[in-house]
């Protein structure tokens, strides 16, 4: 199992605090971790096939403040493809003129469907391959960037068809939004007015998140197991899946 | 002008000194800079839209040994497209299940193709414009990953389009070799046994080659202007290709 790690904000905001909780937990996720954030349609990819807890990479991310609309990061433990820079996630397509980035956790048994499209694995994950199946599918939905409800309703439609294949719980961003889908185990939280102060569940560190925003900021944060107590997480159910646009989260329903 | 870096080596090789080199040119290049580095099929890419000599990305692979077979590098002084992180070089896409790499030093005027096919522009930027049409006509041109030979062959026939709207000095990699192609300003240089040091031609540090590499190795390295003093650098012609591979370059020659 690796952990999963989402942000989604109606202002730029920075992850140091979740992503060093998330780091907590790298010591039996050691196969290699990675980090992407959105700036306008931009992406900083870093990724790093050494563990969050030694690498000098995971070190940069949990001191410099980078600040985002939308994040995507993942610890692994490899269950398929080898301990490799190219098997580490997020993976990253463009798509319509966006980057599109993809986390999975999880495993797929036998998803080997047809990629006769534009989209190919560089690595040999289970994970990579659902991601440019999903990324073909989307090009055959639509033939330009839709709205992120439309992309909801295709996404609804697709999710299951991997899905039905092992446990897939995954992240999914365009810098627009942030799609996340549950198989087993995936909570959200939602930060907004009165911000109050939270402590990591793994480590000795708090922070008064009051301190550090505005009364109209809202963050909403995605995980694959609570980062925090004293903040109020909900359970994915299993199945569900649910879209984070401008810090508001609001399940999606077919049709 | 941008600076471009570029490295080819039939070892892993770290790329710190050379970095190093052309970070201390950043002060008239302080629109961004980006880093990639193949490892395997894998790409590790650091892009920040701050200057090379403020960024604590550039401070991480100032001091980080990543070892690599290919490495593109890229310092922006921005002509065409804003400063934003979009429009960072390198830029990476997908094709044949490889990641591709791209950087460019120079100013196109006017290259509008139709980009109807699977690579579309995410910034702004003549390069990155230029770079997507390169893309779809490799992907037209060939139905999988064909040898480094035939997309030399390819490659020159296809940059003189893009090289006839202005000055388009650039570096291609796929992890396989690393592709130079000259209009204005590129120096190569070949380093193999016996090693000797050299001194950054802008900057007061040295280092002896011949304390960190062993007689079979063997190193390429591309720059837009010399590097290091002591060392014999060759200039590009204009309109030229050069392809290196593990270490060794060689001129393209059309058909």
């Amino acid at each position: 199992m690796c952990q999963l790690l989402g942000m989604n904000a109606n202002t730029p905001t920075d992850v140091m605090f979740s992503f060093t909780g998330l780091a907590t937990r790298a010591g039996e996720h050691k196969d290699g971790f990675g980090i992407a954030f959105f700036e306008d349609r931009g992406v900083r990819l870093f990724v790093d096939p050494e563990s969050a807890l030694a690498s000098p990479v995971a070190e940069l991310v949990k001191r410099y403040p980078i600040k985002s609309h939308n994040v995507i990061a993942h610890i692994r433990k490899a269950t398929q493809g080898r301990v490799m820079l190219q098997n580490t996630h997020p993976f990253v397509r463009e798509l319509w003129g966006r980057y599109w980035v993809f986390a999975h956790n999880g495993d797929l048994k036998g998803f080997a469907p047809p990629l006769h499209g534009s989209f190919r694995p560089v690595g040999d994950t289970d994970s990579e391959r659902a991601f440019c199946w999903l990324m073909q599918e989307l090009a055959k939905a639509h033939a330009s960037v839709p709205s992120v409800d439309e992309l909801s309703r295709t996404l609804a439609e697709l999710l299951p068809v991997p899905a039905a294949y092992g446990s897939f719980n995954c992240l999914l961003s365009n810098g627009q939004a942030l799609w996340a889908h549950c198989s087993t185990h995936l909570h959200w939280l939602e930060r907004r007015h009165p911000f109050g102060a939270a402590r990591l569940a793994d480590d000795d560190l708090s922070v008064d998140f009051g301190a550090h925003t505005l009364p109209q900021d809202r963050v909403a944060i995605v995980a694959t197991q609570p980062l925090t107590l004293g903040e109020g997480w909900t359970a994915f159910a299993s199945g569900e899946l649910r879209v984070f646009e401008d810090g508001v989260n609001r399940p999606v329903r077919a049709g």
